[in-house]
C-alpha cells in the first residue's frame, strides 16, 4: 500500500508493518493506520474523485486496501444526504443535514466496516470471516462475506434477537448461540478464532474497521462540496464509529480537501454513557451498566474508548446524553419531517442535536449534519410500542368519518 | 408537459388531457400515458442522461411530470444491479443480475410509485394523499409524503406485517387497519377518497403510478450499457409494477436507446395466480383466494390486470407460479449467494428464474434480470420460520469442535 506507512498504537506509540492480520498492539493498545497525506495530495484530486463510481471505494487514496484489491460485491455507502430544512427550522437550527446511513444492503453503517474487513481477508488469502456481536456487526459481516464468496462464522449471545438472527441465517452464516452472555461469547468466538486462524472481524482487534467506517465522513464533505459544518453529530457505543468520523475528516484536512473541521457531538444514552462520562467529569472511563433500548449502542464496556475519547476531545466536541423517551420521540420526529426511518440506536444522534437546541446550546446561527446509523426496520418491536397502534375498522364510511370525528382528525 | 400528449384508455381507446388528477377512462378502463417520441428522441441522449443525478427522476423526458415540478425529497431509485455469478452459475445461466430494489428509502420499488404520486399531487394542489395497500405501497406513500410536507391517509388489511405498520405509524401517516381483505380495503379507500377529495394514490386508479415504476426498467437499460437481457423476471400482484416495467422498455425501444426487448417473466404465487392463469388458459382474468405468505402479491383481484396481461402478451412473456415453500427457498439462496435480503414478494421473481431453469425452459443460452422488489427486514417473521435454528452450546471450545464434527462443518 503506497498510501499506508504503518500502523500506530494509539497508547505507547509502537508502529506495525500494515499486514492484512494486524490485530492489536503487544501492549494491549488499538493501532491506527497512519497515512503518507503527501502521496495522498499528490495522486488525489476533487475532480479526480468527482466521477469514480458512488460507493464507499470511491477515494482509495485514503483507504488502507492494496490498489489490486477489487471492491467488495454490494453497495455501501453513498447514502444520500438529505438537508432537513422542515426539521432545522423547528428545531431553530441554522441548517440542518442528516445523513441516512441506513440505506447501506444490510441496512447499516456498519456495513462499511463489514465490506473492509472482506476486503482486508481476501487480501489475507483468508477463506472464513469471523466475528462476535449481537447486532449489525454480525449482519453485515455475514451479508458481505456472502456476496464475496466467503465463509463467515458468527457468535451470538443467546439473548440475540430472532429477527437478527434470522437475518444471519439467511446470509446463510454459521451462527453459534452462546449459552452465556456477551463476554463468554466474545472468549469463544477469541478461541476458535484463534484455533483456526479465521480472519478478525471483531472491532477494536482490527484497526482496519474504523477506516471503514470513516467514510461516512468523506462522503458528507463531498456532499457539501467540502464545506463542512459546524457540528457532526453521532451516536456513540462502542467508540468505533466516532473514532472513524473524525478520522475521516482529520484525513481530508490534513490532504487540503476542506479548510476547517466540524465539532463532533457525541450522544450517548442516559442509561449507557460511559464515553460521555469521561468527556464530562474529565476522568478515565468506567464501565457503565447497559439500561438503554437502543441496542446497537448499549456498550457498558467500550472497546474503542482510547480512540472515541481521542476524537471527542481534540475536536473540541460535545457531550450529551438523552433518555429511551427522548430517543424514540427522534425517531418519530426523523419519520414525520423527513421519511427516514431510523432504528433506535441510529437515531440517537439526532436526539442529541435536539437536546441541545432546546438548551440553547445549539441555535439559528449553527450548521449540523446528524448521522442516522441504522434502519428502523432492525428493530419494528420498539417502534411499535411508541407509535401507537393504527386504528381498526370494518369496511363501513359511516364508522369511519365517526373515529375520525372521535379524534379530531382533519380531513384536509 | 411537452413531452406528454395525452392519457389514452386501454380499453376503448378514449383520450384524457393529462391532468394531475387523472384517474380511470368513464368506461371503466385503465389510462396510459402516451408521450411524444419525436420530442423525446429531439431532446434526450445517453451523453446528456449519464452526467445526471442518480435517481428516479434522471430521466425526466420520459417522465410525465411538469418541467418545474421538483424531484421529490426522498433518494428514490437507481438501486443497485449485481451481477450474480455465483447464482447464475448455480442455476445453469448464462447470464444473471439482481436489480436489488429493497435498496430504496423506504426499502421497496414502491418508492418509485409513491414518489411519483407525491409529485403529481404537488402539481394538482393537494395536501392529503391517500391510498389502499397491502404493505410497501402505503410505506411507500407514507415516508415520501413525509418528506414533501405532505399528510397522508392509509388503509391496510389487518394481516399486514408489522414491519410495515411501524413505518407507517412512524413516518405520521394516518392509518386505517381494515378488517377484511385487500378487496374491502381498497372499498373503504375509494369511498374515503371520494368524499374528502385526496390525492388518489391507488395503483389501479391512478395512471401516472406504473410510469414512476417504469423507472427501475430504464435503470436496468441504462445500468446494462444498454444491451438488454433475454429476460426479465419479476413477481406479480396487482399488475401495476410489470406492466410499468414493459412500458420502461417500449419506451427506450421507441427512442432508440435499446434495439431488443427482453420477454418477460411474470411469476406469481401457486396460492394466488389470477394473471398468470389468465395467460395460462388463454382466458379472462377471474378473481382467487390469496393463499400465501408472499403478502404484496396476495392480490385475487388485480386491478391493474389489463395492462399486466397486454404486457406480458407483447412481450411473448412466460408465466410461472411458485409455492410458498419455493419462495423461502429462494429467499435464502439469495441471501447466501448474493448477500441480498429480500421479502417473500420481493424473491418471488428469483424462485420462478430457479424454477424454469430446473424446467429446462431456462438454461446456458439464457441471459436474465430478475428484479427483488422488496427489503427482507419488511418481514422478519417469514423469514424465521424458513431459515432453521443456529446451534446452541456454552462457552466450551471442545464441545464446539464436536459440534462441528457432528454437523460435517469444515472450518477451513
Amino acid at each position: 500500500m503506497k498510501n499506508v506507512i504503518h500502523a500506530k498504537c494509539v497508547r505507547c506509540g509502537k508502529t506495525y508493518e500494515a499486514t492484512p492480520n494486524l490485530t492489536t498492539c503487544a501492549c494491549g493498545g488499538i493501532l491506527d493506520v497512519v497515512y503518507d497525506y503527501d502521496y495522498v495530495k499528490k495522486t488525489l484530486t476533487k475532480e479526480k474523485l468527482a466521477a469514480r463510481p458512488r460507493t464507499m471505494w470511491r477515494c482509495r487514496e485514503l483507504l488502507p486496501v492494496e490498489e489490486t484489491t477489487p471492491d467488495t460485491p454490494l453497495r455501501v455507502g453513498w447514502s444520500p444526504l438529505y438537508e432537513a430544512q422542515r426539521l432545522g427550522a423547528q428545531l431553530g437550527l441554522g441548517r440542518l443535514w442528516i445523513k441516512d446511513d441506513g440505506q447501506n444492503p444490510t441496512a447499516s453503517l456498519k456495513d462499511r466496516a463489514s465490506a473492509m474487513a472482506v476486503a482486508k481477508a481476501q487480501e489475507a488469502g483468508a477463506r472464513i470471516i469471523a466475528c462476535s456481536s449481537t447486532g449489525n456487526a454480525a449482519s453485515s459481516l455475514a451479508g458481505n462475506a456472502a456476496a464475496a464468496g466467503l465463509r463467515s462464522f458468527i457468535f451470538v449471545p443467546e439473548r440475540a434477537p430472532k429477527g437478527k438472527v434470522a437475518q444471519l441465517m439467511t446470509f446463510g452464516a454459521n451462527v453459534i448461540s452462546v449459552q452465556g452472555n456477551y463476554e463468554e461469547t466474545f472468549a469463544l468466538s477469541k478461541k476458535a478464532i484463534d484455533k483456526w486462524g479465521w480472519y478478525n472481524r471483531n472491532a477494536a482487534i482490527n484497526p482496519y474497521l474504523s477506516e471503514g467506517k470513516k467514510t461516512v465522513s468523506l462522503e458528507i464533505a463531498e456532499q457539501l462540496n467540502w464545506q463542512m459544518p459546524d457540528y457532526l453529530a453521532i451516536s456513540v457505543g462502542d467508540g468505533c464509529t466516532i473514532a472513524g468520523v473524525w478520522k475521516g475528516l482529520k484525513d481530508l484536512y490534513a490532504i487540503g480537501f476542506i479548510d476547517s473541521l466540524p465539532r463532533l457531538i457525541s450522544v450517548q444514552a442516559e442509561g449507557c454513557h460511559p464515553i460521555n462520562r469521561a468527556i464530562a467529569e474529565n476522568q478515565p472511563w468506567q464501565p457503565m451498566e447497559e439500561n438503554t433500548l437502543a441496542d446497537s449502542i448499549a456498550v457498558g464496556v467500550p472497546r474503542n474508548a482510547d480512540k472515541a475519547l481521542m476524537a471527542i476531545r481534540e475536536s473540541n466536541g460535545i457531550v450529551v446524553n438523552v433518555t429511551d423517551e427522548e430517543i424514540m420521540a427522534a425517531q418519530k420526529l426523523l419519520g414525520t419531517t423527513c421519511g427516514v426511518f431510523g432504528e433506535p440506536a441510529g437515531v440517537t444522534g439526532t436526539a442529541g442535536v435536539k437536546k441541545l437546541c432546546a438548551q440553547g446550546v445549539l441555535g439559528a446561527q449553527d450548521t449540523v449534519v446528524s448521522v442516522v446509523t441504522g434502519n428502523g426496520l432492525k428493530d419494528v418491536a420498539n417502534a411499535i410500542r411508541f407509535c401507537g397502534e393504527p386504528m381498526k375498522l370494518p369496511n363501513d364510511l359511516d364508522l369511519l368519518i365517526e373515529a375520525f370525528e372521535r379524534r379530531g382528525l382533519k380531513t384536509e
